[in-house]
């Protein structure tokens, strides 16, 4: 070891980001230290601004450092569509596909083995939501993993007295995708799923 | 956008480390905020607290929150050896090679046109630090590229009058390197450095 306490200490602390071992750790402080002292002052200026700052918006759960975020508080967006999904970074995902409702973020999915049920994902807050808004079509986005689409199907059964239109977002092939690499369950989806074209 | 001034001061922050784009950034900031702000905390804390008191030796340039670094201060280390490398990175690798001498770090190499002169690598120092010491061999350390090489050469020239021996680390073969995909300058350099085993 070079033996400089606070160097050690910095490198196992970035070890915590994900996708950061310890070389790369090792690599991240000495570029840090020798080549961008100003950068390194600002991001930790920007980390602990953030771990204290950052919470989550009280009407849909995303990340903000207020008590709503900028898009429950966006008079401008389409309030009759809710898009549920699992995390901020999915918020993050459909705001770039352009979709431009409202969301409602699960911060996780259902596991019971892991003690996360409904009351963990704020579901008991939905159906007060659904009766107090304009909501009149739930999109549901959760990802298209076996929890994903657990999570889904629960959401569907406990919305169904609320009589909206509840939507899945589609299966199918990727943009781009050949179909001789598809595999056959999403290729089976994108056949079930098939769109009419010809009128 | 999701919005949050923070978060995005943060992705920001986050892309000046080397390796990390946008994506990572994002990423790295979103599982720091839902699954690790302990982790988050403790890393501003290590990031500021680096930045601020890690300085450089003042006998070798290594980092080190002190004046003299853990290894010139160990009393235990080679004295008569003095290794030149380029970085402290480099000297964490001849570390953990086992190489229990000193060290000169020279935080770059030779870079005329970068404006980088013998000056800025601190080499003014290094005739002075020779015959101040008990050093008898210099190990030349620096990278084996055209810049590392230019640099190893000049100081090869530069402390000829002190009349210490001078080495250069080895060009060859990489153990577990197979010669079928070695370049054919290493490989040439691997023959000329060839020795003898048969006594």
């Amino acid at each position: 070891m070079s033996g400089s306490v606070c160097l050690n200490t910095l490198i196992k602390a970035l070890c915590c980001l994900p996708g950061v071992g310890r070389k790369s750790a090792q690599r991240m402080s000495y570029h840090l230290l020798q080549r961008d002292r100003a950068g390194g002052r600002h991001l930790a200026e920007a980390i602990a601004q953030a771990m204290q700052q950052v919470g989550h918006c009280v009407r849909c759960r995303n990340f903000t450092e207020n008590d709503l975020c900028g898009i429950c508080d966006n008079g401008k967006r389409e309030q009759a569509q809710l898009c549920i999904v699992e995390s901020p970074a999915d918020v993050q995902a459909m705001e770039e596909a352009g979709y431009r409702g409202v969301y409602f973020v699960l911060l996780g999915h259902l596991s019971p083995l892991d003690g996360i049920g409904p009351a963990e994902l704020g579901l008991d807050a939905l159906p007060e939501r659904l009766a107090a808004s304009e909501v009149n079509e739930i999109i549901l986005a959760t990802n298209s993993t076996i929890e994903g689409e657990a999570t889904a199907h629960y959401i569907t059964e406990m919305v169904r007295p609320a009589a909206v239109k509840v939507s899945r977002i589609a299966h199918g092939v990727p943009l781009g995708g050949e179909l001789e690499y598809i595999d056959s369950n999403t290729l089976s989806h994108a056949l079930a799923g098939r769109q009419d074209v010809g009128s």
